[in-house]
């Protein structure tokens, strides 16, 4: 029997609802497949300024680390939107990513025919979507140095980030993504703004020179306000995309829109050891918190990316995503992807019935 | 009459095409306004580095500080793209915004009723869509210094930019964005991302200060990850937008990209004094260079937009734009926007119904 300790970070708004159902799913999960899970639970967030004072305690970072993989839900709130940004929910995240080294950031868009109806773009264009976004995460402008508004010799206000990146990081990512590309259909598009910034010209000549590594790929480049236009044009002509961790943030919400239900849509933070983060795409929507309408199986699906990505545990992970979709197939909805003439359920009921397919 | 000296930038690829359909255009209007246009030429793009082997030569900067205002066609092509970054066609673009000083970018993006099948988006989503996208366009990381490709310590390159922006650049971009938001539906969103950068932490904080002058314009602001969803979910929501120059150049292409026919979009790069520069939003398409297939609308909307914001001639910008609705209500199509049952047209013939028209 595995047995494998997973720490929980519920943090804010309906994270905790979320997760309380995907623990379920886990151990029924566990159970099937001689797993054994041991769970424990950890600040984050609002929910940690609010008993701590700070978005990531140590003692969460610790935890962490001391575990075989995280699931995280999802933080922030209005209520912490204006402390200063040291002290916000988004910090702790920031933080918590450094903190684990996860450089690599899986972001999987895929449109399920089930929720097609969901999307704003017509049937034609979406059908058959199944892009990957690779994002580098602990690098870029998020975290390059100097930083900070400083005054100028005029004595007016200047504020500065540094959109950097060294080799080290740029081949690291490439590498991730070259793999994914392969376990998928082999087509890699690589997204910079290397005709105006330095930092993607080198980001570009590496992914080309770490190219040579895997001939069986084909790379192709674009930059990235033409990825814009083109996710919206055309998005079935994207396999994996790799790109930095702005150009990330942008490109794989833009993406996961289009499937229009991102209540459906799980990532994976991987470092090239230690634990991964496992979390939804969506945010803590705080104005449906505590009320069970929220929509569990993007945590759950997150949980199938620890399975797959975090533990190994591939047959394991088959068997939840299989069972979402079921339960999709057999007409259960949440209020964020209800359509006429399906069951509409709450956060807890979506996790009954998909124990039941389980 | 009144007399303007207007500098033509054919640039490449269906430049030359798209601007000499839009010169007969001007002609007339010149001609039922009582206008006289003085047209002066001038080297840019590719054009100018196979010239002159660079691609923005003195004297086309000069020629433009020498008129009222500049139509730009559209630069760059396959030929250009593997040269050093100093002597490509988007370089000569760069230095053209900067050696004016044009700051301010306004970036329409309208849904046309007559081509409303051409959007990838469903009817009912982007029917009714009217963005103005106010981008920054002489700072940001386009232009911070430092930046390069640096050895680190240990002997790695290092590809650095500078995201960075002063109170007074802020200030004179937001001044644009409220007013222009005055003269359209009085609601401005600003977009940044304070919760992670220092740079859009001062944007905010600047755009709120100079809202008080502008208590008639309700201003938001969101992420600019959540922008990019929110423009695919519901671009309906938005009036005019106001972002640095990175994510305006992402957000305005994007945004372009929901009306499904960019062949259609003008835009305006304005200074505080000077001449502005019109162009389409749409690139060179080599391609089709020189087979009289391009769509000259957007051009000839850029035309309409140099009278309106550049020469202050309104009346015949509104000649123009209606009289380009008319071409379209009759049925005229280019490839590019062409659909079942309409009349396929190719350059200089959209030019002829367009000056009958007129
Ligand atoms: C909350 C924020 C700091 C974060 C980011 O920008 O990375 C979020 O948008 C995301 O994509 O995970
Ligand atoms: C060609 C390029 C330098 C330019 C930019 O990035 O500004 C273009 O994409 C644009 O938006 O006008």
């Amino acid at each position: 029997t595995q047995q494998y300790r997973i720490t929980l970070l519920p943090g804010d708004g309906i994270g905790p609802e979320i997760l309380t159902v995907t623990v379920e799913v886990l151990k029924v999960i566990g159970k099937q497949f001689d797993i054994t899970f041991e769970f424990q639970k950890g600040l984050i967030g609002g929910a940690a300024i609010d008993e701590t004072s700070e978005p990531l305690p140590s003692e969460t970072l610790e935890l962490c680390r001391n575990s075989d993989a995280v699931l995280l839900a999802a933080i922030g709130g209005y209520k912490w939107d204006n402390l200063p940004r040291l002290q916000r929910p988004e910090t702790g995240l920031l933080g918590l990513r450094a903190g684990l080294n996860l450089f690599a950031n899986l972001r999987p868009a895929t449109i399920l025919p089930q929720l097609i109806d969901a999307s704003s773009l017509k049937k034609e264009v979406v059908e058959g979507v199944d892009i990957m976004v690779v994002r580098e995460l602990t690098g870029g402008v998020y975290f390059g140095q100097p930083k900070g508004i400083f005054t100028t010799e005029t004595g007016e206000k200047r504020g500065v980030n540094t959109m950097a990146y060294t080799e080290t990081e740029i081949d690291r990512i490439a590498h991730v993504a070259f793999e994914a590309a392969r376990k998928r259909r082999g087509k890699l598009c690589s997204v910079d703004k290397a005709n105006v910034l330095d930092v993607s010209q080198l980001w570009r000549d590496r992914v080309i020179t770490i190219s040579e590594t895997y001939p069986d790929i084909e790379l192709s480049h674009m930059y990235v306000d033409n990825a814009a236009m083109q996710l919206v044009r055309n998005p079935k002509q994207f396999d994996t995309i790799v790109t930095g961790n702005l150009f990330g943030d942008i490109l794989s919400d833009a993406a996961a829109m289009l499937t229009g239900s991102i209540g459906m849509l799980p990532s994976a933070s991987l470092g090239s050891t230690g634990p991964g983060v496992f979390e939804p795409v969506h945010g803590s929507a705080p104005d449906i918190a505590g009320q069970d309408k929220a929509n569990p199986l993007a945590q759950v699906l997150s949980a199938a990316m620890m399975l797959r990505y975090g533990l190994n545990e591939a047959a394991a992970a088959d068997k939840i995503e299989q069972s979402v979709l079921a339960v999709l197939d057999q007409g259960y909805r949440t209020g964020d992807i209800m359509s006429h003439s399906m069951k509409l359920v709450g956060c807890q009921e979506m996790g009954d019935v998909l124990l039941k397919v389980l």
